[in-house]
Order: structure tokens, then sequence, then C-alpha cells
């Protein structure tokens, strides 16, 4: 899967770094960007839709694909697993849109490993400090869990190195502003121009 | 002069591509980011002020700087040389700034030796048809002039491959909007971003 008309974008990060806010953002400003629809074994949740939110499958179906090599990623979270569909991604990228799959580091460095021209980006909070008073601050967790987030965080911000771009997430307008211009300049790599590039020279 | 604070950027195109307005909008809205002053054997022009639009030697002058390699690229055009300066540009990007370099083809090819991690970007006009009628429209050349300027733009648009990026000047916003996202996304490159994300990593 190296020439496709479409890119591959990844976005990984902490818990509490910002990166739902920053690729909703993304997603919804950006024309022909998309979010990746995984196939997951999780149960739906409410207001939930099959094939927008995920595609739901079971145990079986999900096992058949593994088999069938129908995966360009997957993993297990929490006895639950959530997969890239090669199919489906390969129709979406050759439509000519881009795709934005958030997903988390063990996944986007098998990713990676499918399709190495996948554009990296890893959003890193600006201290420890300011991402524990991110975590108090959204009240959601207990403090056994924001330890064990502070610590999970620890082991993921390790893998910085296997990403092509690092943004740290200081203002969310900075931030927001990197990661647009990751998506704009990706669109003009040389690689990507060389069909035009050459219409244009043809003329001459 | 591979790990320096400071990033360099190249930019080429066709004579009326309109990169002299995007260059000089580029330096003017980007912080930390400067034209490279050029050393040159060329007479100054009403106006022009020694090291700041240049630094204006004499032949033997050039000629010594050129026997001790203190040029990481130097070209002559009709009978005058122009040079960039390696101690120049050493001190520029180690004060952490970014240098742009609005160069030739062919000074470009040799830059790219010396320094292999510079961004290099080429700025493609829509069309040989737009091309010949802005060429026309600025009023400056004779029919021969036009004649000889598509034709040196054919074979400067040949070495589009030897760029990083492509950008094609169809509207000025968008091919400015590119333009800035390249030197925002290489400011968040990993290797530019090792140390930040060191820092933050070592406090966890």
């Amino acid at each position: 899967m190296h020439s496709h008309p479409g890119n591959v974008f990844v976005i990984s990060a902490p818990s509490g770094t910002g990166k739902s806010t920053l690729a909703n953002r993304l997603v919804a400003s950006l024309e022909g960007l998309m979010f990746s629809t995984s196939f997951t074994t999780r149960p739906p949740r409410p207001g939930e839709v099959d094939g927008k939110d995920y595609f739901f499958v079971d145990d079986a179906a999900f096992d058949e694909m593994v088999r069938h090599d129908e995966f360009v990623e997957w993993v297990q979270v929490y006895g639950q697993r959530y997969g890239t569909g090669r199919e489906w991604l390969r129709g979406v990228l050759n439509s000519g849109k881009d795709v934005l799959l958030d997903i988390e580091t063990t996944g986007a460095l098998n990713l990676r490993r499918a399709i190495s021209d996948a554009v990296m980006i890893f959003i890193l909070p600006p201290s420890a400090n300011e991402l524990e008073q991110r975590l108090r601050g959204r009240g959601k967790d207990s403090e056994s869990q924001i330890q064990a987030r502070m610590q999970h965080a620890r082991h993921e911000l390790e893998l910085y190195h296997a990403y092509d771009f690092l943004v740290v997430n200081e203002d969310l307008e900075s931030a927001y502003r990197q990661m647009e211009s990751i998506v704009w300049a990706t669109r003009v790599r040389r690689e990507r121009m060389v069909g035009r590039a050459q219409d244009i020279l043809r003329e001459f």
C-alpha cells in the first residue's frame, strides 16, 4: 500500500493531553480528511452507530479477519479488540481522502510496519505537573486512577522517537496550528505532487 | 553541519511564478525566519546595503573564499558570482534562527549536498500558459526575452524531483498557506523536538 492518493495520519497521546479536542477540530475543519472507522468486538454504547463510530463485530468475525490478515493493525485493550480494516482503508485512500487514525502507541507502531509512509504525530503535555493538573481538573478519576494514568503516560511518552512529529500542547491554538500545518505540508510533499508536476511540465 | 538548532529552507522557482512575493511575506510574517545574505561579486545597485542585501566582495576575495571552501554553495550568473558563506550560515543557525535561501536550481542542488537536511521547496506555475501570461503582464520583457524565460523555466521545472515540497502557485493565498505550513511542520519534526521531549519525559 505504498502509492495511494490519500495520506494516512496517525495521532497518539497520553490521556489528558487534549488529543480528542485537536483531532475533532482537525477533521471538522480540513476538507478531505476523515476519521478512520475501526472494527471492534466491544458492544456499542448508547447512541453509537455501526459503520460510523465503529464496525461492531463479534469475536468469531474478528478472529476470522485476523486469520486472513485483514487488519493493517489491531490491538487488545481491556479484553476488547480494535482493528483497522485493510480493505476499508484502501478504499478510502483510493478515493483520494486522507484518513486520521486516533490510536494508542502499540497500534501506531504496528501500523507503521504496514504503512511505512504513514505520517505519525505524537502530542505531548507541556510537563508532568501540567498533565497531572489537567487529569485532576477533569474530576473523572480517583487518586489511584490518576497515578495509573501518569505511569501509563510515562510509558507512552518513551515511544515518542517512533513518531515523525512531536506537538507539545502548551496552548491549544498553537498546537492546533501545528497539527494543521503537518497535514497541509504533507499534501504538498514531492511524492504526492509528482503527477501534477508532470502534467504542468508536459505543456512546456 | 547536521545537528543545529535552526532550519535551512531553500526556495526556487522559474521567473514569474511569484516566488519573491511569497518569500518576502513569509520572512515578514514568521518569527525566527530570516533571509540568507549572500556574498556577491556584483557591484551594489543604488540603495543596496553591504551586509544586509549582500556582502559585496571583489573577485580576488571571492576566489580566496572558494579556495578555502568557505561557501556551502556558489554559482556564476551572467559573469557575476553569488555564494552562501559557511561561517555566516553556521552563526545564524547556531543562534536558533531559521534561514530562507532564495536561490536558483543549480545553487539549490549544490546546497543540498552541503546540508542534507535542508528543506527544499519548489514553486510551480499552474500551467505554461499562465506563466507566459504573467510574464507578458509584467511588461518588462521583449518577446524574445519571454521565449528565453519560458525555455529556462522548462529546464528548471525538470529539476522538481530534487525538491522536498512542490507548491503550485495557482492562487497566492493557498500557495502562501502551504509555504507557511512547511515551515511550521518542519519546526515540530521529531529531530527538532527531541530535546524538548526528553526534558518533559525526565519529570515523569
